[in-house]
């Protein structure tokens, strides 16, 4: 069990972001990424939708309910993460970790009794799934919830740094800065790409909460003996170095391989080394 | 074969500005509608992937090859019409009219010498099926291409008339609007509900040919005896009247009837009417 790699999933390219983060913070862990680029985006779609996109993933990469062919599921999309990971863990026979209650957990230590805001897709605040984990973990902290639908498709546009962005996040962001937040979740696997410029609005005085390092704090309590250590720079995806000749990750998605392989280098920070397979539902 | 329905169908909701324009222009013919709003969109995803959902949801709406249920299909989804339209002409039993046939024949109709432009998404665009139809219709005409991928986000915003969306226009159409074409062919179903900030930017000399009246004069080339009136003002769906107590359209939408309700009448420009069912590939 403990030699398996854990497996991530997104509703597209976004988690790679997560996953990016974990290959830092896990330099000793090998994972099984799934893309469901045929399907794209979640965040648009309903809930019973969502559920049964992301049972069918779940259950692709767990394979075998007595023998699972993973030790732990990572959901590194929000809208997923929020309609499907509690109902998961009950159903699946490895343990399950959300981007959303990750983010809120780390939220809550670091603000317990402050102002935390959260940004996501109109999807995951319209679900207040971070409104709801959070009145548990931080009862007496103050919670600001903002969509803002608008930042996934000017980061998939290549606007990340463009006078247009910026004008979008002062309409979005101008009310929560206000506000002067301790701390602000970024729930959507995009918004890191922006992060400067969300940054700039909000102030300095907000601390950051983004998916990618709050689940890989989240996995090094959930698995025993992984050891979180960020290795600072280029991240090492296994096939490059003679030492591991297998790469540390297998990639799987839905759609056209050639097109993941191209757009995946923009949010892994390097083109993803290994085998990219084309899986259909 | 007279009395059966068309077929529309589109990957989402997007196509309705189409249906609509043929519920004006077509009062005496019936519609039914898919829309795969579990998938949407299209835009983003490779031509296989496309073309497998346009197949399905051709052989759901035609049923038997025999005995089809529908008359003719009209592909209201630019990505779809681009990628699977000849395709389906060719393995259906009925009449198959793609958006972007339509609105080719009539620009090449209108400036078969002149400077033609063409806005539309990314994949659509990059697929050249605009310019390679030009070619064919109006090969002494000038076109000119240009993806605008951030309107479809804009318009589902509610953005339609913003300082940003004008913005973001100008920054599309600035280098377009210099040459001064002589016709503009909308090339998503999302542009008409633009229509006036892209005019705007373009200028009075520019004609917009939009999908849902050329569709509508496509239609009336292909179905014998179909009596082409345009109706001013609101529509008739049928049941709201004594007399046609059968609603006009069916609607099958892949994602939940509820959601696409609400959304449905900013599209149709009034409430759909009649039954919405869910169906599931």
């Amino acid at each position: 069990m403990k030699n398996l790699p854990i497996g991530v999933f997104d509703s597209g390219i976004g988690g790679l972001t997560v996953l990016r983060g974990l290959l830092r913070a896990l330099p000793g862990e090998r994972f099984v990424y799934f893309g469901d680029t045929a399907r794209v985006p979640y965040g648009t779609k309903s809930s019973e939708t969502v559920l049964r996109y992301s049972r069918e993933i779940a259950a692709f990469l767990v394979g075998s309910v007595k023998k699972p062919k993973i030790k732990m599921l990572v959901i590194a999309c929000n809208t997923a993460s929020a309609v499907a990971a509690k109902i998961l863990a009950k159903e699946l026979p490895v343990p399950v970790i959300g981007v959303v209650e990750a983010g809120a957990q780390q939220a809550a230590k670091m603000a317990p009794a402050g102002t935390i805001a959260v940004i996501a897709t109109k999807a995951t605040i319209k679900s207040s799934v971070y409104v709801k984990y959070l009145k548990q973990l931080a009862p007496k902290a103050r919670v600001i919830a903002q969509a803002c639908p608008l930042f996934v498709p000017l980061v998939e546009e290549g606007w990340s740094d463009h006078p247009v962005t910026r004008q979008v996040a002062r309409i979005y962001l101008n009310f929560l800065a206000k506000r002067k937040p301790d701390v602000l979740i970024l729930g959507c696997t995009h918004y890191p790409m922006i992060q400067d410029t969300i940054e700039k609005i909000v102030g300095r005085q907000t601390v950051i909460v983004d998916s990618p390092s709050a689940v890989a704090d989240c996995v090094k309590k959930m698995v025993p003996g992984t050891i979180i250590k960020m290795v600072p720079g280029t991240i090492s995806l296994g096939a490059q170095t003679p030492s591991s000749a297998i790469p540390r990750v297998k990639f799987f998605i839905s759609d056209d391989p050639a097109r993941f392989k191209q757009t995946a280098t923009l949010f892994l920070g390097q083109p993803p080394v290994g085998a990219v397979k084309l899986t259909r539902f």
